[in-house]
This record gives C-alpha cells, structure tokens and sequence, in this order.
C-alpha cells in the first residue's frame, strides 16, 4: 500500500501510557472547554483541549519531559541539546530544569529577544550562530562533540511523539469517544502521537492534520504518498514553518491519520480573534489551526462530537493586537460540504 | 457589635446549594487553573477560578439564570427589566433566552455599540434614555408600570447573591479547603454570596475583598461599618464602578468577610498583564482585581492554599492592547508583610 521507502515506527499506544505515567503530577492535565455558540454555529458538540494551558504555554512540554525523562544518567550527566527559537527550547528548558539536566539551546542569533529571555528564564544556555556565515548542522556537530551531549529533535524522535500523544489520551479518556479529532500538523510529532492515541481510545475516531495553505507540505505528502517539502513558508503560524514531515512521523500520518486540510492566513487570524474574543483564551497562530479548520467550516459534521486541540498560546500580545487590527471577528456561517461528502 | 442600621439578610448556604442545583446542567463548572510561576512566586498554592469562562463572559450569568428560574409563572410572562450596559446584561439576556422569559434593559444611548451589540444578539431588547435629560429612574418606572416587568437588580437581590455564591462552591467543593479566598468586590453581590459559600465549606477561610483605590466606597465601609459612597470613579475596573455596596450586601460583606484591599490601575493593567501573557487568560480589568492583590504583594501569605476569582473577561480587544503598550509586564518581586502581621 506505501510507497514511500519508510516503515511504520514501532510506537505503540502502551508508549503514550508510559508517557503518561512519566508527565503525571509535573505536566498539567489542561482543562477541556466547551463553547454553546460553537456548538450551535457547527450543530456539534466540540470540545477544546487547551494545551495552551500547559506548562511552558504549549503542549511540547509534554514531548520534551518525556524524552529526557528517559535518559540514562551517563545522558543525562552530559546534557541535552537542541536546535529551536520557538516552543521546543523553552519545553526542553523546562524539562531540564525540572530533571537537572543541563540543556543548551542553539538559535539564530537574530532570534527575537523574548524568546531569548524565555528561554533563559526556564534556566538553559544558549548558543547563538549566524545563518549568514555558520551552517547549524555543523554547530551542533562541534558543540555535541565537545559537550557529548544528546539532541533532542523537535518532533521525529519516538519519546517525543508518544510525550505529545499524551495530550489526546487525556482530552479523550475526560469526555469519551470522537467521531472527529482536528490536531494541527507543523513537523507532526503532536498529530502522530494524537493519532495513536486515538486509534486505541477511540476507534471510528477520523483523526484529521491541519495546515496553513502558506505551508502545506503536509497535506501535499498525504495525498502524494511521497515526501514533499518546503522553504521557508511565511505563514503567521510558526510552529507549522517546518519544511517537512519527518522519517517517523510521515509513515505514522499516513496509517494512523484519515485526512489532512490546509486553512488560508486570515482564516488563522478570524479564528485565533474568535478564541481570543469569545472563549477568553490566549491561542497564538499555531494554536489556532485545528479551531480555524471547524469555525470556517472546511470540517462540517453536524451531530459529531469533535475534538478540538489548541496547542499553544505563546505570542506577543503587541504582534497579537497588530494581526487583529486588520481583520474581524466575522466567520463564515455557510459551512461547506460535510466531511463525509468531502471525503467520498 | 453593627453600627449601620441594616440587618443581616437571611441568606443561607442552602439557599447556594439551590441555586447550584437550578444552574446544574445550564451553567459551565469553570475551570480551576493553577500556575508553578505564581505559586513559586507567592510560595503559596494558588488555584484560579475562570470565571471569565463562564456563559457570557463573567459570573453574572450564575446569579442571573438563579433569579429568572425563580420567577412565577406570572412574572415570567411579563418579563423582566434591568439597567445596565455591562456583564449583567448580557447575563440576564441570554437566562432570558434559555428560560423563555422577555428581557428588556435599560442603557444610556452613549453605551459602546460592541455592548449593545452584545445583548441584543442574546435576544434582549434595548430601551435607551438620555442621560442629560432622562432621569433613569423614571425611565424605569415607566417601563416596569407599562409592562408590568420584574425588575432584577445587579448585586442587591438574594436570588442574585445565591447564584453568585456558586462560583466559591464550585471552587472549594473542587480543589478543597482554602486559607485565603480573594474577590473582587464592585456592589458585593459576588463576594457576599462566595463568603457565605466559604463560610460553610472552608470555616477556617479568610474572605477577602479586593477593590480598585479609585473605587474604594466598599473598603471604607468596611473599616468604618457606615456605607460609604463614591461618585463616578474612573477606575478602568468598569464593573466596580458602583457607588455604593447595597442594603443587603453591605450587612453579608461585615459578617462574613474578613478584610478588604485595594489595589492601584497600574497594578490592575499589570495583573492583566501577567494573566493574558503568562497563564493565556483573557481577563477584563474588573477580572484581574483579585489576582491583582497577590500577584502585587498586597497579600502575602506563605504556605497558604489561596483561592482567586478570575471574575470575568469581557474586554475589547483592542482596548486591552491600548492598556498594555502603556505597561510592562514586570510585577513587583518583594511582597509586603504577611497577612497575618497586616490583619494583626
């Protein structure tokens, strides 16, 4: 049936348990909110789980203290690493300082200053390179070298995917079965874990990744089977700039996903304003793609119950209110096809 | 032991225990947030309750939805009639909606659109009046003689403070016995029916009241025992902008509540802040009152399990933005004495 050259990772639902095991009593169990007006706007009964309530503002936090969680103590004793100026080095910093394990974190040095600051503040080193002049594979190389100390990957690393999972284990074993899971996809550590999770919990559950169109590779290698990439996509949602799927979590898409949509830039804008506005959560652009998908109707199904991941809420509240100054609150109210028209 | 003339109004716990069983099923169970930065910081354990996620926005809607379903068959036909451009209206609109029973509110025709706009998409009809040459009052009488309509008060009516008092229920019956419970006091009906929750569930629990300095008739009442008033304070807190506590309210606040506080704009739009940025909460100015007091210094409890009423979070969006380029999100790190030695 594949024809990609890559085989199912061995990454069961008994990982995301153990996981779960691990996170309990230091990640939070996030809150799961419902919304009358979602509701009557979609005639289904949705349900948010808001990651972006978790510890370090997003769900990473969950992926990265399960992997290092599982470390030996020579790991440990050496440090970890990871390349990221976004939600990962903050999640690993966290998790580091959590576990005593010394984490640094490699950023472009033009990476801007609240990230810097929020990383620093959760307790890691960072080591900055200039992407003009210096290759950051080659800066990794020399500082794991010299620290003999393990990277951490974003996303395509099995104790990250079963961490992540964690999060539709629990949005699922609270409220019961789904007919819909909506999760957003950037390098797919969260949808692939989600996935798993759901295919044990909830069988005729359609598992279905979220994209923006600015970034859709995602979606392009769903359909194509064949693993697509991107360059630097611009879209607003920066936890979905990632230029492709990766080794593990592109074959556990395809067997454990059910369908992959992409949403336009002021569709994520329209949502994240609704959420902000009329839930009273704080959702950065990522966070809002699963939620863009269902409010602006691209996912219709009526009498279905719905899960909804929100999967972060870091932003800039100033870059925040300057991307609401050029849109609306107003979302279409002429849902397209239902999913199961769209989908036959 | 009272000076003031008023008596203690009969209203019991059993009377929050009702109204806890009429808005089973109707109202959203809010939920309980905890932060590890503000528990670090106050080195106390802080449980949030969300009001702010609450139907309609705001903890208005608990004792709305109570006073309408405590309605005769009679008045409900006739209908039921308040002023107020704010989360009252909104509240008593959409308990009107649900209940079936016609809402009218009396505005000022200066009230923001987005406001009007609110209630009126919750399905009540709006009679405006002229502030220069309308007496509100006489507006009123009118209205309630020609339609015969029940009028419902915003603070001082127990079916009001009964409903209110729910939130305190919900959080004590959930998180377990507090130390310290802080809320935000405009006309009192919140924090009197949340004192009379605590009172029962939590004997042991300080009840503390937190009001803007700008706004501060309630802490002066309390300190002298004579109701004391204020003429249109113009604390960004729009919802403790009344000018006086009431006759049943101000009675409950002496018996039942054990201090009150106030706490400057600045520290407001600072908590605001910090709630928006650090624990992605959109919260109004009335909302971040409580969290303002701890998260200032003003109380400082260590070992203490705290509870915080997040009342609501009915705000512009971009006039939150507006407050916050003026601010920083820097909040003082040395709290002022500890409760016991301010109380002492």
């Amino acid at each position: 049936m594949t024809d990609h050259p890559f085989s199912l990772p061995a990454i069961a639902y008994s990982d995301i348990e153990a996981a779960a095991n691990r996170l309990s009593g230091t990640a939070h169990q996030t809150p799961v909110l419902t919304s009358t007006m979602v509701n009557d706007r979609t005639r289904s009964q949705v349900f948010f789980k808001c990651e972006n309530f978790q510890r370090t503002g997003s769900f990473k936090f969950r992926g990265a203290f399960n992997a290092l969680s599982l470390l030996s103590d020579e790991q440990r004793n050496r440090g970890v690493l990871a390349f990221s100026s976004g939600n990962h080095a903050q999640a690993l910093a966290l998790a580091g300082r959590i576990l005593q394990i010394p984490v640094t974190i490699v950023m472009p040095d033009d990476a801007p200053a609240v990230k810097q600051a929020a990383t620093r503040g959760y307790g890691a080193d960072i080591i900055f390179y200039n992407r003009a002049t210096q290759n950051r594979e080659e800066v990794t190389q020399r500082i794991a070298a010299e620290q003999g100390s393990t990277l951490i990957p974003p996303f395509d690393y099995a104790p990250v995917i079963a961490g992540q999972g964690t999060a539709a284990q629990e949005l699922i074993q609270e409220v019961g079965e789904l007919d819909i899971l909506l999760v957003c996809c950037g390098g797919g550590g969260l949808i692939s874990g989600c996935a798993i999770a759901a295919h044990t919990l909830s069988p005729h559950c359609q598992v279905i990744g979220v994209e923006p169109k600015k970034a859709d590779d995602a979606t392009r290698s769903f359909y194509s089977r064949t693993l697509q990439t991107i360059e630097n996509p611009t879209t607003i949602a920066d936890g979905a700039r990632t230029s492709s799927l990766g080794s593990l979590t592109f074959p556990l898409i395809l067997h454990y996903v059910h369908d992959m949509v992409t949403v336009s830039e002021t569709a994520i804008v329209r949502s994240m304003f609704f959420l902000w506005e009329r839930m009273k959560l704080v959702v950065e652009p990522t966070g809002a793609l699963a939620a863009a998908a269902l409010l602006e109707g691209i996912i219709s199904v009526p009498d279905a119950r719905i899960g909804v991941i929100i999967s972060g809420g870091n932003v800039d509240l100033k870059e925040a209110s300057k991307l609401f100054s050029k849109t609306t609150s107003k979302t279409k109210r002429t849902p397209r096809l239902p999913l199961a028209q769209e989908l036959s």
